[in-house]
């Protein structure tokens, strides 16, 4: 009997250990996708910004009061607010990054953008970050962002 | 051969009817706890409005720039700004709700607020839920509102 209870015991050290590792490789794995993001909107490359959303009509942006939606026309939108004539994309840092697991295919993300403009002004706020584990990688389907 | 394809192909169905269920049961439950904090911010009680929000320290709010954490403080908060002198809670409503599950015990939750004041005023805004199953219930852990 003891040694049936300790190779069930060892077999659940080793299930939980093996869970753990899988989340923390997940975490790691979310960190760096947001990690990629803030590296490419400062090399002023906002497809591969993108390349972090969904691919997807249904990827939802919550900001304000205001909701759109679908991949395309957050990347317009973004060219359009940030790559324009008389726009620029200015210094982004994110901060404050907390990563929680909500199941082995999904998580969300709590952090602060922060950006420094050219001209002195540092637009900043908060954001929301639904992501899922999809075939190619980790992506965000939701992204509720809102600052002064 | 046939009989075996077909016992697994039931057990499949079987299998996809019970899963489909148990997820349309939480879908039902989650938008129950959401209707209730309605239901109780229009009959003024705010205690019964925060019961749908996770008892804890860790519980997080984002509004706008501006973090606030705990289940104390949200109901403090709310008490200071919808109950003290000078003050309304007005009428509360919720809108296209849509909640989306994210693992057997979590989902996330995007929606409309809109209330209504005795002066006229209509703060409105968009919000996100990150909701939680605990062994008494769905549980708010984490809400995100903007609006104007």
């Amino acid at each position: 009997m003891r040694a049936l209870a300790l190779l069930f015991s060892s077999m659940f050290f080793v299930m939980t250990a093996v869970a753990q590792s899988a989340q923390s490789a997940d975490t790691s794995a979310i960190h760096q996708a947001i990690d990629q993001q803030q590296d490419a909107w400062n090399h002023g490359d906002l497809e591969a910004f993108m390349a972090g959303y969904w691919n997807s009509p249904d990827l939802t942006f919550f900001s304000g009061a205001h909701e759109s939606n679908g991949w395309q026309a957050a990347l317009d939108r973004y060219k359009k607010n940030y790559q324009s004539a008389g726009h620029e994309m200015g210094k982004l840092e994110f901060a404050n990054l907390r990563i929680d697991m909500l199941g082995p295919e999904a998580a969300f993300v709590r952090g602060e953008f922060h950006l420094t403009m050219s001209d002195g002004k540092t637009p900043h706020g908060l954001f929301t970050l639904i992501v899922r584990k999809f075939p190619e990688g980790w992506k965000i389907v939701h992204d509720h962002s809102a600052g002064e």
